[in-house]
């Protein structure tokens, strides 16, 4: 039985408060044997003291050995396996920025790329333009119209850009029209099975690229463009339904906001400028409101990708200075962790499992854990163990399961 | 390939003699930081000195974050993941109370309840009767005959029995009787699939509820009753098939033998007022007629229910000073694990992993823990692993497989 129909036949209505902060990137690893991680360097006397009264442990994103994206490691965390759940790229981009994807749409992943005279791509990523000169190209596209199609295209970052299509009889089974080499024009898009919905939207979709390029071609280097991924809601179960949880999610960044409203979540408005504490107190305000509320933080993973091991600390120092906002709401079952490693010493996302505490008076094995660190999670009660195991953790932590047979 | 195959294909009919003892809700929590768990807190030196000499770690029953039922979490040590092996609840109550279950019969589990003039449910448990109460309205049932069955009802607890069908062309493919709710009258059986076998059953089992209603007026408020979950034999692979194992229980309570005995043991004669040291005195009775021995102590599940930490204690501290007994008889192998936790704090059972050792003076790597509790079993050689690895760990360790490939 997979664990979302053991969720759907064991979740109840009532139970404990859950709250699942998520420090993006929180793993990390010492730069020698008498080094230390930013969590172990970090001066968090909260995370310290919820380590020691909770169970500590580590978290497997994807698989050993496997560097996760941001995506699947959210989706792991929030129970669905990303080796089952392998949301299309270009939905989850979309969503990633905020676009809306419901069953019907279809959504893609775009790049701008340079053509030469002949319509050959002489550079894939357009030289990968600043944010701004890309955004400026898709402002070029906004008045591109399609025949019975509510059309959305948004900036994601550089040359990289996201298409939404809306509108009936749409499908997302068309190739992707990035030919992969430079030197070759970019592809048609054709449909990739044999259904009038498919050859429609491969229709509807080489009349965006004719519209777009003449709308382009005076945005050298991003004269041209491809598109990718294509993906339509990946209709993933819903937290409401699976979990039985009204749950809330509070993000900075649209990716983060995307990938939980994938799985149902309520997206608390936020502004690009909240700190941790301005995140805390959203979750106060709303208390009474949720089940269930998934805290983002973005630093942690930012500062190192930096490879500023002791900014990321003060991150985590930040955070933890704010941690009594949320302890004040005696919330029943605590969570800290990661979606995945972003140790300072690799400057990226990497493979590590990710430190990891459940902090539950009422039924927490107490392990003999003293601090939030890797070394000492390493020794913890939770032991090592996929990430989408967590989410049962957490119900069962909450009292929110019944019991699996007689 | 599944468990079962592997050890199909690897058991050999020779090695080492293995005691299984399961002292049922074993793990517990402590209280605070400071605290201790029952296990932690018992005097027990034998255990002690079984799991210094032995390997130590943490079972986890079902999945992570599920609490485990008796019948799933024996079938797990037992080595049937119980996720694969859902064993119709029907089959369950009947082999838990001691009802023999072949293949062919239909059992299913009885609810009495309180019907009003017109037939419809006012109390689907029947106000929870004493189990006296219950054992004579069972008892007033026992000269109902139906053609060409014969049929046995046994009081369970309460308002609870179990029916069992034993006769030719018999199926369980019905539905509930239950309706689930008040005001309603309880559910003819009807055939869930179009078989000959599934409506004549129906029709045997309407007939039945029909002579039990008259014979049920005068026994309010257990005037009515509903059947549930009806299962035939789960026909689980057998130990002798499966482990090439020669396997007997050693259990006081019904439940316990009735799991036993469908996964093929032989069950030895108790009473109810066996210790812990009794069931031991049956082992030396018949240690050489067995390969495997299965020995069951319910006590400590029952003083974790109630909530009384020191009470847990004191019945391991019981269970160690019997333990010379079963030492006395030179095993190869001793586990001694729970079917789940059952700690004091929750009164409940609950899905924290289980302690677990394995004793085996040839083959156990001899970890660096010193005693036997839920802490010094985070840091032990087997790690946390899943229950049904338990049964292979056990082959292992008694010499009883044969290498995996050259």
């Amino acid at each position: 039985m997979a664990n979302f129909d053991l969720m759907r036949r064991l979740a109840k209505h009532s139970g404990g408060k859950i709250i699942l902060l998520i420090l993006d990137g929180l793993g990390g690893l010492p730069y020698n044997v008498e080094g230390e991680t930013a969590l172990e360097m970090a001066s968090s006397p909260n995370l310290d003291r919820l380590a020691r009264e909770g169970s500590t442990g580590l978290s497997i994103p994807i698989a050993r050995g496997i560097e996760p994206g941001s995506g699947p490691g959210h989706l792991a965390l929030f129970g669905y396996d990303p080796l089952t759940y392998d949301v299309g790229r270009g939905a989850l981009e979309a969503a990633g920025i905020g676009i809306d994807i419901q069953p019907g749409d279809v959504a893609a992943r775009g790049n701008f790329a340079t053509l030469d005279e002949n319509g050959l791509i002489t550079d894939r990523r357009a030289g990968r333009i600043p944010t701004e000169q890309g955004a400026k190209a898709v402002a070029s596209l906004q008045d591109i119209t399609l025949p019975g199609v509510d059309l959305t295209v948004r900036e994601v970052k550089e040359h990289r850009f996201a298409v939404r299509l809306r509108g009936d009889g749409l499908s997302p089974d068309l190739n992707d029209t990035d030919p992969l080499e430079v030197g070759k024009a970019p592809l048609l898009a054709e449909a990739q099975v044999d259904s009038p919905e498919a050859k429609h939207t491969a229709e509807l979709i080489n009349d965006f690229v004719l519209q777009a390029r003449n709308r382009l071609q005076h945005h050298l280097p991003a004269n041209g463009l491809t598109l990718r991924g294509f993906a339509g809601d990946p209709e993933l179960p819903k937290y409401g339904d699976v979990y039985k949880l009204k749950a809330a999610c509070v993000a900075v960044y649209p990716m983060y906001k995307g990938v939980s409203r994938l799985v149902g979540m309520d997206i608390v408005d936020t502004t690009a400028h909240d700190t941790p504490l301005d995140e805390f107190h959203y979750v106060a305000d709303l208390w009474d409101q949720y089940d269930f509320f998934f805290i983002h933080v973005k630093a942690t993973d930012s500062r190192g990708e930096d490879g500023a091991i002791e900014a990321k600390a003060a991150v985590i120092e930040e955070v933890d200075a704010a941690l009594p906002a949320l302890l004040d709401l005696q919330p029943d079952v605590i969570a800290v962790t990661g979606d995945h490693s972003t140790p300072a010493k690799m400057k990226s996302h990497s493979f590590h499992p990710v430190p990891t505490l459940i902090w539950a008076p009422a039924t927490a094995m107490i392990d003999r854990v003293n601090g939030f660190g890797e070394r000492q999670c390493i020794q913890g009660a939770l032991g090592q163990f996929p990430a989408p195991d967590l989410m049962p953790l957490l119900m069962g932590h909450a009292g929110r399961l019944a019991r699996y047979g007689a």
